[in-house]
Protein backbone atom coordinates (compact mmCIF):
# COMPACT_ATOMS: atom_id res chain seq x y z
CA UNK A 1 0.00 0.00 0.00
CA UNK A 2 2.84 1.92 0.16
CA UNK A 3 2.55 3.97 -3.17
CA UNK A 4 -1.39 4.81 -1.92
CA UNK A 5 -1.98 8.46 -1.93
CA UNK A 6 -2.15 10.04 1.36
CA UNK A 7 -5.48 11.63 2.64
CA UNK A 8 -3.27 14.66 2.53
CA UNK A 9 -2.67 14.55 -0.89
CA UNK A 10 -5.96 13.84 -1.78
CA UNK A 11 -7.49 17.01 0.10
CA UNK A 12 -4.99 18.94 -1.83
CA UNK A 13 -5.98 17.90 -4.65
CA UNK A 14 -9.90 18.18 -3.80
CA UNK A 15 -9.22 21.92 -2.99
CA UNK A 16 -7.63 23.12 -6.16
CA UNK A 17 -10.17 21.09 -8.35
CA UNK A 18 -12.88 22.97 -6.50
CA UNK A 19 -11.13 26.31 -6.73
CA UNK A 20 -10.14 25.75 -10.16
CA UNK A 21 -14.22 25.63 -10.79
CA UNK A 22 -14.72 28.33 -8.12
CA UNK A 23 -17.09 25.87 -6.43
CA UNK A 24 -15.86 26.79 -2.91
CA UNK A 25 -18.60 29.29 -2.22
CA UNK A 26 -20.86 26.28 -2.54
CA UNK A 27 -18.49 24.20 -0.11
CA UNK A 28 -20.06 25.76 3.27
CA UNK A 29 -19.44 22.65 6.18
CA UNK A 30 -23.58 22.95 6.39
CA UNK A 31 -23.62 22.21 2.49
CA UNK A 32 -20.67 19.29 2.64
CA UNK A 33 -22.19 17.51 5.39
CA UNK A 34 -25.76 17.42 3.56
CA UNK A 35 -23.57 16.13 0.35
CA UNK A 36 -22.07 13.49 2.64
CA UNK A 37 -25.15 12.04 4.06
CA UNK A 38 -26.91 12.05 0.34
CA UNK A 39 -23.68 9.92 -0.71
CA UNK A 40 -23.93 7.73 1.55
CA UNK A 41 -27.48 7.42 1.06
CA UNK A 42 -26.51 6.22 -2.45
CA UNK A 43 -24.13 3.45 -1.29
CA UNK A 44 -26.86 2.15 0.91
CA UNK A 45 -29.01 2.48 -2.30
CA UNK A 46 -26.80 -0.19 -3.61
CA UNK A 47 -27.67 -2.93 -0.76
CA UNK A 48 -31.63 -1.61 0.62
CA UNK A 49 -33.05 -4.85 -1.34
CA UNK A 50 -30.24 -7.42 -1.05
CA UNK A 51 -30.24 -10.07 0.98
CA UNK A 52 -26.97 -9.94 3.80
CA UNK A 53 -25.68 -13.34 1.32
CA UNK A 54 -26.27 -11.09 -1.97
CA UNK A 55 -24.86 -8.29 -0.27
CA UNK A 56 -21.42 -10.21 0.58
CA UNK A 57 -21.43 -11.04 -2.93
CA UNK A 58 -21.76 -7.31 -4.21
CA UNK A 59 -18.24 -6.98 -5.56
CA UNK A 60 -18.30 -10.25 -7.52
CA UNK A 61 -20.71 -8.44 -10.30
CA UNK A 62 -18.26 -5.99 -11.96
CA UNK A 63 -21.05 -3.32 -12.74
CA UNK A 64 -22.07 -3.38 -9.08
CA UNK A 65 -18.56 -3.72 -7.55
CA UNK A 66 -17.85 -0.09 -9.75
CA UNK A 67 -20.57 1.51 -8.24
CA UNK A 68 -19.81 0.50 -5.06
CA UNK A 69 -16.29 2.17 -5.74
CA UNK A 70 -18.00 4.93 -7.20
CA UNK A 71 -19.59 5.83 -4.25
CA UNK A 72 -16.99 5.23 -1.33
CA UNK A 73 -14.91 7.74 -3.51
CA UNK A 74 -18.13 10.38 -3.18
CA UNK A 75 -18.62 9.44 0.65
CA UNK A 76 -14.66 10.25 1.25
CA UNK A 77 -14.65 13.49 -1.10
CA UNK A 78 -17.04 15.13 0.97
CA UNK A 79 -15.92 13.77 4.24
CA UNK A 80 -12.10 14.59 3.12
CA UNK A 81 -13.87 18.96 2.40
CA UNK A 82 -15.55 18.78 5.11
CA UNK A 83 -12.56 18.21 7.59
CA UNK A 84 -10.46 20.72 5.38
CA UNK A 85 -13.07 23.62 5.77
CA UNK A 86 -12.97 23.15 9.16
CA UNK A 87 -9.56 21.88 9.94
CA UNK A 88 -10.36 18.82 11.64
CA UNK A 89 -7.54 16.12 10.66
CA UNK A 90 -10.19 13.11 10.41
CA UNK A 91 -7.24 10.02 10.99
CA UNK A 92 -6.17 11.67 14.03
CA UNK A 93 -9.92 11.99 15.36
CA UNK A 94 -10.10 8.28 14.32
CA UNK A 95 -7.10 7.49 16.37
CA UNK A 96 -8.43 8.98 19.13
CA UNK A 97 -11.88 7.43 18.92
CA UNK A 98 -10.36 4.16 18.86
CA UNK A 99 -8.66 4.92 21.83
CA UNK A 100 -11.86 6.09 23.77
CA UNK A 101 -13.88 3.30 22.54
CA UNK A 102 -10.88 0.48 23.94
CA UNK A 103 -11.70 2.09 27.40
CA UNK A 104 -15.50 2.11 26.74
CA UNK A 105 -16.05 -1.22 25.60
CA UNK A 106 -13.10 -3.86 27.04
CA UNK A 107 -12.40 -6.80 26.35
CA UNK A 108 -13.14 -9.47 29.28
CA UNK B 1 1.16 15.70 9.40
CA UNK B 2 3.72 13.23 8.82
CA UNK B 3 3.13 11.24 12.37
CA UNK B 4 -0.30 10.98 11.48
CA UNK B 5 -1.83 7.17 11.84
CA UNK B 6 -2.19 5.73 7.81
CA UNK B 7 -5.55 4.88 6.86
CA UNK B 8 -4.24 1.19 6.67
CA UNK B 9 -3.27 1.45 10.34
CA UNK B 10 -6.29 2.63 11.26
CA UNK B 11 -8.29 -0.33 9.09
CA UNK B 12 -5.90 -2.99 10.78
CA UNK B 13 -6.61 -1.19 14.26
CA UNK B 14 -11.08 -0.89 13.37
CA UNK B 15 -10.65 -5.26 12.54
CA UNK B 16 -8.64 -5.88 15.46
CA UNK B 17 -10.98 -3.84 18.05
CA UNK B 18 -14.25 -5.96 16.30
CA UNK B 19 -12.11 -9.31 16.85
CA UNK B 20 -11.57 -8.80 20.30
CA UNK B 21 -15.25 -8.18 20.43
CA UNK B 22 -16.57 -10.90 18.12
CA UNK B 23 -18.25 -7.92 16.36
CA UNK B 24 -17.52 -9.46 12.97
CA UNK B 25 -20.95 -11.39 12.21
CA UNK B 26 -22.36 -8.09 12.39
CA UNK B 27 -20.64 -5.82 10.56
CA UNK B 28 -21.79 -7.15 6.97
CA UNK B 29 -21.71 -4.90 3.77
CA UNK B 30 -25.30 -4.00 4.60
CA UNK B 31 -25.14 -3.53 8.15
CA UNK B 32 -21.75 -1.24 7.74
CA UNK B 33 -23.55 0.91 4.47
CA UNK B 34 -26.26 1.56 6.68
CA UNK B 35 -24.36 2.35 9.85
CA UNK B 36 -22.57 4.91 7.49
CA UNK B 37 -25.31 6.39 6.50
CA UNK B 38 -26.98 6.62 9.66
CA UNK B 39 -23.61 8.45 11.65
CA UNK B 40 -23.36 10.69 8.37
CA UNK B 41 -27.47 11.54 9.42
CA UNK B 42 -25.81 12.53 13.05
CA UNK B 43 -22.63 14.61 11.79
CA UNK B 44 -25.76 16.50 9.76
CA UNK B 45 -28.01 16.92 12.76
CA UNK B 46 -25.37 19.20 14.05
CA UNK B 47 -26.35 21.92 11.20
CA UNK B 48 -29.90 21.31 10.22
CA UNK B 49 -31.05 24.15 11.55
CA UNK B 50 -28.47 26.51 11.87
CA UNK B 51 -27.54 29.54 8.92
CA UNK B 52 -24.71 29.28 6.85
CA UNK B 53 -23.14 32.17 9.07
CA UNK B 54 -23.78 29.74 12.38
CA UNK B 55 -22.78 26.71 10.14
CA UNK B 56 -19.13 28.36 9.77
CA UNK B 57 -18.41 29.37 13.09
CA UNK B 58 -19.44 25.77 14.33
CA UNK B 59 -15.60 24.77 15.53
CA UNK B 60 -15.45 28.08 18.24
CA UNK B 61 -17.57 26.39 20.27
CA UNK B 62 -15.67 23.56 22.12
CA UNK B 63 -18.50 21.16 22.78
CA UNK B 64 -20.20 21.51 19.33
CA UNK B 65 -16.13 20.84 18.10
CA UNK B 66 -15.90 18.01 19.78
CA UNK B 67 -19.28 16.58 18.90
CA UNK B 68 -18.29 17.47 14.86
CA UNK B 69 -15.16 15.33 15.25
CA UNK B 70 -16.46 12.57 16.99
CA UNK B 71 -19.26 11.74 13.91
CA UNK B 72 -16.30 12.57 11.65
CA UNK B 73 -14.38 9.54 13.64
CA UNK B 74 -17.77 7.41 13.34
CA UNK B 75 -18.34 8.26 9.66
CA UNK B 76 -14.78 7.76 8.56
CA UNK B 77 -14.66 3.94 11.06
CA UNK B 78 -18.08 2.54 9.34
CA UNK B 79 -15.99 4.03 5.83
CA UNK B 80 -13.13 2.21 6.54
CA UNK B 81 -14.51 -1.11 7.92
CA UNK B 82 -16.91 -1.36 4.82
CA UNK B 83 -14.08 -0.96 2.68
CA UNK B 84 -12.28 -3.46 4.64
CA UNK B 85 -15.42 -6.12 4.51
CA UNK B 86 -15.32 -5.65 0.52
CA UNK B 87 -11.53 -5.19 -0.50
CA UNK B 88 -11.63 -1.67 -1.65
CA UNK B 89 -8.59 0.85 -1.41
CA UNK B 90 -10.65 4.41 -1.06
CA UNK B 91 -7.83 6.16 -0.97
CA UNK B 92 -7.05 4.54 -4.48
CA UNK B 93 -10.73 4.78 -5.66
CA UNK B 94 -10.70 8.41 -4.65
CA UNK B 95 -7.53 9.29 -6.73
CA UNK B 96 -9.08 7.44 -9.99
CA UNK B 97 -12.55 9.71 -9.06
CA UNK B 98 -10.93 13.24 -9.46
CA UNK B 99 -9.45 11.82 -12.46
CA UNK B 100 -12.43 11.27 -13.73
CA UNK B 101 -13.94 14.18 -12.69
CA UNK B 102 -11.09 16.36 -14.12
CA UNK B 103 -12.38 14.82 -17.85
CA UNK B 104 -16.13 15.33 -16.93
CA UNK B 105 -15.57 18.58 -15.58
CA UNK B 106 -12.81 20.44 -17.25
CA UNK B 107 -11.46 24.22 -16.75
CA UNK B 108 -12.07 26.62 -19.44
CA UNK C 1 -59.22 18.63 0.80
CA UNK C 2 -62.26 16.70 1.21
CA UNK C 3 -61.19 14.77 -2.26
CA UNK C 4 -57.88 13.49 -1.03
CA UNK C 5 -57.06 9.83 -0.89
CA UNK C 6 -56.76 8.82 3.01
CA UNK C 7 -53.41 7.74 4.37
CA UNK C 8 -55.89 4.01 4.76
CA UNK C 9 -56.58 3.83 0.87
CA UNK C 10 -53.31 4.69 0.07
CA UNK C 11 -51.69 2.08 2.35
CA UNK C 12 -53.85 -0.50 0.94
CA UNK C 13 -52.78 0.48 -2.29
CA UNK C 14 -49.12 -0.44 -1.90
CA UNK C 15 -49.54 -3.47 -0.14
CA UNK C 16 -51.90 -4.54 -3.06
CA UNK C 17 -49.30 -3.13 -5.59
CA UNK C 18 -46.58 -5.09 -3.94
CA UNK C 19 -48.52 -8.52 -3.28
CA UNK C 20 -49.34 -8.37 -7.61
CA UNK C 21 -45.56 -8.21 -8.07
CA UNK C 22 -44.58 -11.00 -5.21
CA UNK C 23 -42.59 -7.54 -3.63
CA UNK C 24 -43.29 -8.64 -0.11
CA UNK C 25 -40.29 -10.64 0.57
CA UNK C 26 -38.37 -7.72 -0.39
CA UNK C 27 -40.81 -5.48 2.20
CA UNK C 28 -39.15 -6.53 5.16
CA UNK C 29 -39.20 -3.70 8.04
CA UNK C 30 -35.50 -3.27 8.29
CA UNK C 31 -35.31 -3.24 4.03
CA UNK C 32 -38.01 -0.52 4.15
CA UNK C 33 -36.58 1.77 7.16
CA UNK C 34 -33.19 1.66 4.68
CA UNK C 35 -35.33 2.50 1.29
CA UNK C 36 -36.82 5.55 3.48
CA UNK C 37 -33.59 6.58 4.54
CA UNK C 38 -32.40 6.85 0.99
CA UNK C 39 -35.45 8.87 -0.61
CA UNK C 40 -35.45 11.68 2.16
CA UNK C 41 -31.64 11.49 0.93
CA UNK C 42 -33.16 12.07 -2.59
CA UNK C 43 -34.95 14.79 -1.58
CA UNK C 44 -32.43 16.13 0.39
CA UNK C 45 -29.90 16.17 -2.55
CA UNK C 46 -32.02 18.90 -4.23
CA UNK C 47 -31.35 21.27 -2.11
CA UNK C 48 -28.12 20.67 -1.08
CA UNK C 49 -26.25 23.33 -2.95
CA UNK C 50 -28.89 26.30 -3.32
CA UNK C 51 -28.73 28.68 -0.74
CA UNK C 52 -31.77 29.29 1.79
CA UNK C 53 -33.33 32.09 -1.32
CA UNK C 54 -33.20 29.13 -3.87
CA UNK C 55 -34.36 26.39 -1.78
CA UNK C 56 -37.29 28.79 -1.37
CA UNK C 57 -38.02 29.25 -4.53
CA UNK C 58 -37.47 25.35 -5.42
CA UNK C 59 -41.14 25.29 -6.45
CA UNK C 60 -40.84 28.02 -9.33
CA UNK C 61 -38.85 25.67 -11.66
CA UNK C 62 -41.27 23.17 -13.06
CA UNK C 63 -38.27 20.14 -13.45
CA UNK C 64 -37.29 20.94 -9.98
CA UNK C 65 -41.17 20.88 -8.60
CA UNK C 66 -41.58 18.08 -10.36
CA UNK C 67 -38.58 16.15 -8.71
CA UNK C 68 -39.87 17.23 -5.29
CA UNK C 69 -43.03 16.40 -5.20
CA UNK C 70 -41.91 12.59 -6.89
CA UNK C 71 -39.19 12.43 -3.68
CA UNK C 72 -41.81 13.55 -1.30
CA UNK C 73 -44.12 10.73 -2.65
CA UNK C 74 -41.43 7.76 -2.55
CA UNK C 75 -40.18 8.94 0.94
CA UNK C 76 -44.23 8.82 2.02
CA UNK C 77 -44.35 5.59 0.02
CA UNK C 78 -41.69 3.86 2.26
CA UNK C 79 -42.99 5.13 5.44
CA UNK C 80 -46.58 4.10 4.91
CA UNK C 81 -45.30 0.46 4.02
CA UNK C 82 -42.75 0.18 7.12
CA UNK C 83 -46.11 1.28 9.15
CA UNK C 84 -48.13 -1.64 7.62
CA UNK C 85 -45.80 -3.77 7.64
CA UNK C 86 -45.01 -3.34 11.32
CA UNK C 87 -48.76 -2.19 12.52
CA UNK C 88 -47.57 1.49 13.30
CA UNK C 89 -50.21 4.09 12.90
CA UNK C 90 -48.74 6.80 11.77
CA UNK C 91 -51.35 9.35 12.40
CA UNK C 92 -52.21 8.69 15.80
CA UNK C 93 -48.32 8.47 16.50
CA UNK C 94 -47.75 12.02 15.01
CA UNK C 95 -50.20 13.38 17.18
CA UNK C 96 -49.19 11.81 20.37
CA UNK C 97 -45.73 12.93 19.49
CA UNK C 98 -47.31 16.84 19.32
CA UNK C 99 -49.24 16.14 22.48
CA UNK C 100 -45.97 15.00 24.34
CA UNK C 101 -44.14 18.04 22.62
CA UNK C 102 -46.46 20.29 24.46
CA UNK C 103 -45.24 19.58 27.41
CA UNK C 104 -42.04 19.49 26.57
CA UNK C 105 -42.02 22.99 24.90
CA UNK C 106 -44.12 24.95 26.70
CA UNK C 107 -44.91 28.11 25.14
CA UNK C 108 -44.27 31.02 28.17
CA UNK D 1 -59.43 4.42 11.53
CA UNK D 2 -62.18 6.73 11.11
CA UNK D 3 -61.19 8.83 14.53
CA UNK D 4 -58.09 9.11 13.09
CA UNK D 5 -56.37 12.91 13.21
CA UNK D 6 -56.14 13.86 9.35
CA UNK D 7 -53.38 15.21 7.46
CA UNK D 8 -54.59 18.12 6.91
CA UNK D 9 -55.35 18.22 10.59
CA UNK D 10 -52.21 17.42 11.31
CA UNK D 11 -49.99 20.12 9.34
CA UNK D 12 -52.59 22.82 10.83
CA UNK D 13 -51.63 21.45 14.44
CA UNK D 14 -47.61 21.17 13.49
CA UNK D 15 -48.06 24.75 11.83
CA UNK D 16 -49.32 26.45 15.21
CA UNK D 17 -46.97 24.64 17.50
CA UNK D 18 -43.98 26.02 15.32
CA UNK D 19 -45.72 29.71 14.98
CA UNK D 20 -46.34 29.64 19.19
CA UNK D 21 -43.00 29.07 19.35
CA UNK D 22 -41.35 31.44 16.73
CA UNK D 23 -39.51 28.31 14.71
CA UNK D 24 -41.21 29.41 11.41
CA UNK D 25 -37.44 31.39 10.58
CA UNK D 26 -35.75 27.43 10.87
CA UNK D 27 -38.39 25.75 8.97
CA UNK D 28 -37.25 26.43 5.93
CA UNK D 29 -37.59 24.18 3.33
CA UNK D 30 -33.64 22.95 3.14
CA UNK D 31 -33.52 22.72 6.86
CA UNK D 32 -36.63 20.70 6.82
CA UNK D 33 -35.44 18.28 3.74
CA UNK D 34 -32.20 17.81 6.41
CA UNK D 35 -34.40 16.89 9.57
CA UNK D 36 -36.21 14.90 7.56
CA UNK D 37 -33.32 12.89 6.32
CA UNK D 38 -31.51 12.63 9.86
CA UNK D 39 -34.61 11.36 11.93
CA UNK D 40 -35.29 8.59 8.67
CA UNK D 41 -31.19 7.83 10.04
CA UNK D 42 -32.85 7.73 13.36
CA UNK D 43 -35.09 5.35 12.94
CA UNK D 44 -32.44 3.05 10.96
CA UNK D 45 -30.39 3.42 13.47
CA UNK D 46 -32.73 1.09 15.38
CA UNK D 47 -32.69 -1.66 13.17
CA UNK D 48 -28.73 -1.33 11.80
CA UNK D 49 -27.27 -4.36 13.30
CA UNK D 50 -30.45 -6.55 13.11
CA UNK D 51 -30.73 -9.68 11.42
CA UNK D 52 -34.32 -9.49 9.21
CA UNK D 53 -35.47 -11.80 11.97
CA UNK D 54 -34.79 -9.91 14.43
CA UNK D 55 -35.89 -6.38 12.76
CA UNK D 56 -39.36 -8.50 12.41
CA UNK D 57 -39.51 -8.90 15.83
CA UNK D 58 -39.07 -5.12 16.83
CA UNK D 59 -42.60 -4.23 18.30
CA UNK D 60 -42.57 -7.55 20.88
CA UNK D 61 -39.74 -5.51 22.97
CA UNK D 62 -42.06 -2.37 24.40
CA UNK D 63 -38.97 0.07 24.61
CA UNK D 64 -38.19 -0.37 21.16
CA UNK D 65 -41.66 -0.06 19.81
CA UNK D 66 -42.10 3.04 21.49
CA UNK D 67 -38.66 4.00 20.10
CA UNK D 68 -40.00 3.21 16.50
CA UNK D 69 -43.46 4.71 16.87
CA UNK D 70 -41.50 7.93 18.29
CA UNK D 71 -39.04 8.21 15.02
CA UNK D 72 -42.16 7.03 12.73
CA UNK D 73 -43.94 10.34 14.28
CA UNK D 74 -40.63 12.52 13.52
CA UNK D 75 -40.35 11.65 10.24
CA UNK D 76 -43.53 12.25 9.51
CA UNK D 77 -43.79 15.37 11.31
CA UNK D 78 -40.74 16.67 9.17
CA UNK D 79 -42.24 15.35 5.71
CA UNK D 80 -45.53 17.57 6.44
CA UNK D 81 -43.80 20.57 7.82
CA UNK D 82 -42.04 20.37 4.57
CA UNK D 83 -45.50 19.78 2.25
CA UNK D 84 -46.86 22.96 4.17
CA UNK D 85 -43.82 25.31 3.29
CA UNK D 86 -43.75 23.87 0.04
CA UNK D 87 -47.49 23.77 -1.17
CA UNK D 88 -47.27 19.75 -1.89
CA UNK D 89 -50.09 17.98 -0.60
CA UNK D 90 -48.45 14.09 0.02
CA UNK D 91 -51.36 12.21 -0.33
CA UNK D 92 -52.23 13.43 -3.83
CA UNK D 93 -48.46 13.19 -5.03
CA UNK D 94 -48.04 9.45 -3.57
CA UNK D 95 -51.76 8.86 -5.61
CA UNK D 96 -50.61 9.68 -8.30
CA UNK D 97 -46.89 7.80 -7.87
CA UNK D 98 -48.66 5.08 -7.75
CA UNK D 99 -50.79 5.68 -10.92
CA UNK D 100 -47.33 6.28 -12.94
CA UNK D 101 -45.96 3.07 -11.23
CA UNK D 102 -48.74 0.77 -12.40
CA UNK D 103 -47.70 1.72 -16.11
CA UNK D 104 -43.75 1.60 -15.51
CA UNK D 105 -44.12 -2.09 -13.51
CA UNK D 106 -47.21 -3.59 -15.38
CA UNK D 107 -48.14 -7.08 -13.87
CA UNK D 108 -48.03 -9.83 -16.50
Amino acid sequence: MSDDPTVAALQQRLSAFAAARSWQPFHTPKNLAAALSVEAGELLEIFQWLTPEQAGAVMDDPQTAHRVRDEVADVLAYLLQFCTVLGVDPLVELAAKIDRNEVRFPVE
